[in-house]
This record gives C-alpha cells, sequence and structure tokens, in this order.
C-alpha cells in the first residue's frame, strides 16, 4: 500500500492526502517533519514532506507526487485525459504554488510562527502575492471549479495556498484578497462541504496547536 | 506548426526551445518580451515568456510546455514511460527550479542587470542556494545524464538553470559550485558538445548585446 509521508499540519501534505482521498486510492499515513539528518535526505533530497513510499522507491516533491499519482490511472482522474485541458489545470496548479504559494510563504514564520521576516522580503512578497491574485483570476474559470466544471488538482492546490495566503495578505498587508474576488470566496465555501476536506481539516485542527507550540518553542 | 514566444536570452524560453529542437518537433519561434499589458496577459496571464501557441489556444509556464509536449506523443520523449522512472526526472526537474533557479533568480538584477538586490534578500538566496545544489548533488545520477544513461528535461533545467546559479554564487558570493561536483562539470562540457545545445547558445550571444543595452538603459 502507499505510504504517504509527512504532517496534518502541513499544507503541501495535505494537496498529496486530498488527492488519494479524492481519488479513492488506499493510503497510510506516516507522521513525519522534514530534516536535515542524513537518513530523511536519503529519502527527500531537500529534506522536505510530503514524500510517497511506493513498491519501487520514494517519491519527493508534492507536484511530481501528484503527477505520478495521476500515470499510475488507478482511481478517479484529477486532470483531463486531453493534453491541452490537462496543460490548462496544470498552468493554474503552477501559477497558484509560484506566485500565489510562494510569495505567501516567504511571510510564513511571521504571520504563524512568532518569527520576524525581513522587510525588504515583505514588500517584495507583497507585490508578488498580488500580482499573483491577479493572475489567478485572470486565468481561472471558477465555473465552479477553478479550471471549470470539474474538481481538479488546480483546486487542491487553490484550497491549501490561497487561503494561507489570504491569511498572510491580511495579517502582514490588511489586504483582503477575497474582497473583490466573489468566485474565489465561493469556491472555497463549496470545497468546505466536501467530506474529504471537512476530514483533512479536522485532523489538521486536532495537530496544530501541538504543532505550534512547538514551533514557537523553538524559537 | 506550433509557435514559441519569447526571446533568445529567456533562459525559460531555450528550455522549451532546447526540449522542441531535441523531440524534432517543428516550431516557429515569436520574438516576444514578457509584459503586463492587456494584450499579452490575455496569453499569459502573468506575463511571462515563453507561452506556446497551439492549434486549440495558448499554454503558458514552462513546466507545463514541457509536459504537453510530452502528453501530445509527438517527437523523440524526454521523460521514461513508466511512471516511477518518470517520478524520478520530473523531481529533479522540480527541485533544479526550486531550490537552484528560484533564490538564483532572485539575484539576477545585481548579477546580471547592473541593479542592487537587498542584502536580506542575498542572504537568504545564499543559503538556500547552497542546499539546492547538495539536492542535486544527492539526488542526481549523472551517468552521465542527470538522471541516468538517457538526456530528459532534466538535463534542460540543469543547463539552463545551473550555469546561471554558477555565476551567481561566483560574482555575488565568491563561491564555486562546481569545485566539487566534478560530475556536473563533466555534464555541462557533454552538453555543449549537443549542436542543438550549440544553436541556442549562437542565437542567445547573438541578442545579448542589444538586451542588456536595453534592459541596463531602462534603470
Amino acid at each position: 500500500m502507499l505510504k504517504l509521508y509527512g504532517f496534518a499540519v502541513s499544507n503541501y501534505f495535505n494537496m498529496v492526502k486530498l488527492a488519494l482521498l479524492e481519488k479513492g486510492v488506499p493510503f497510510e499515513v506516516v507522521d513525519m517533519h522534514g530534516g536535515q539528518g542524513d537518513e530523511f535526505l536519503a529519502i527527500s533530497p531537500r529534506g522536505k514532506v510530503p514524500v510517497l513510499q511506493t513498491e519501487q522507491g520514494f517519491i519527493n516533491e508534492t507536484s511530481v507526487i501528484l503527477d505520478y499519482l495521476e500515470d499510475r490511472q488507478s482511481g478517479q482522474a484529477l486532470l483531463p485525459a486531453e493534453p491541452h485541458a490537462r496543460a490548462y489545470v496544470r498552468s493554474l496548479m503552477r501559477e497558484i504554488e509560484l506566485y500565489i504559494e510562494l510569495p505567501a510563504r516567504a511571510c510564513y514564520l511571521e504571520v504563524f510562527f512568532g518569527g520576524r521576516v525581513d522587510e525588504a522580503i515583505k514588500a517584495k512578497a507583497k507585490g508578488d502575492l498580488l500580482a499573483g491574485a491577479a493572475t489567478l483570476k485572470r486565468h481561472g474559470k471558477f465555473s465552479p471549479y477553478v479550471a471549470g466544471e470539474r474538481f481538479s488538482l488546480a483546486d487542491i492546490y487553490f484550497l491549501y495556498s490561497f487561503d494561507l495566503a489570504c491569511t498572510v495578505a491580511k495579517k502582514l498587508f490588511e489586504i483582503d484578497l477575497l474582497a473583490d474576488f466573489p468566485a474565489a470566496k465561493a469556491l472555497f465555501a463549496l470545497l468546505n462541504q466536501n467530506p474529504h476536506v471537512q476530514q483533512v481539516a479536522a485532523d489538521k485542527d486536532a495537530e496544530m496547536a501541538g504543532f505550534l507550540a512547538k514551533v514557537r518553542g523553538g524559537k
């Protein structure tokens, strides 16, 4: 059986977990935080989670794991089969990751973990994040899902990246990224009715207090 | 025929261009710089190049275009067919992009274009870049290609990201990323014997002086 290494507070871990649940592919979770020890680097070369253990070995990087799960053709498909439609979904995934997740992530230390982020880094993140949100608004269909009528991997990126980005924008920059983006607000509401999304959220909530105490204690 | 929008100095443009040349898929180049005008944003939602025009419309984001070219199954394959082997190549591509290209890119303004990058951003880039180079060394096979015996998309990322990262490391941090990485040095030498790589480099060299004058003049 597939084993998914990671922890329930990690949004990248939750992307793969939701994909597996939606696909209906059996898996078990191995609780694991990232790290730079030799043993973990041997299965995840940059020391990050999630990592997927298959019968043939380990696979790292969220987007790579998600592609692998599609390539295996087991369970519900979360990418269209036709190459051009598939490219559209993938471009939304990449735009959300590169232009929303990554700038927001540069500020997580300050927003979530009680640390401080340099002003220059925050200023760059702010500009990048606003451009990223505009990109999503421009390119997404939201009818009702990000890429159209069907739930896809783009919705998984949306759900677990754009929500954190909204928190970053509000807390650090006093900007409400959803204010003039009702389609995104409606999609969050729709996705949050999904029982698998609710399960992932419940697992995250159960782990959150302990996680924050550990991270903040380490500072 | 496929049309590739971009310009010969862009390393992301050159990734797609080399992939098309290696695949043997006919294409024509449309000279185009990125931008935030409405007309260009309609075909590239974040305003970046490259963009690929197909019979069905436009595709943006380098990795998405590269995946699309594989999905069309036209020309020489640059990813293995077997899902686990494919995931290995993709993980190397992603590691090079996220952990080498992106930190190096944060410093391009200062290294290549005569601008100044904030010290905090440079300090973060330095740490990220060293960790990224260590990741590549740890995970790549270099036998002789990044992912093994066959040329793949991972070599294209290596060629057009790691070279610039080496320049950034040398100019800003006085670090030679190739000093204890002879396998990478040997692969650069091998790839630079490839006639398509030479063609891409010649096109880049021909455009470089004019490009730098334009960019630096705009500062």
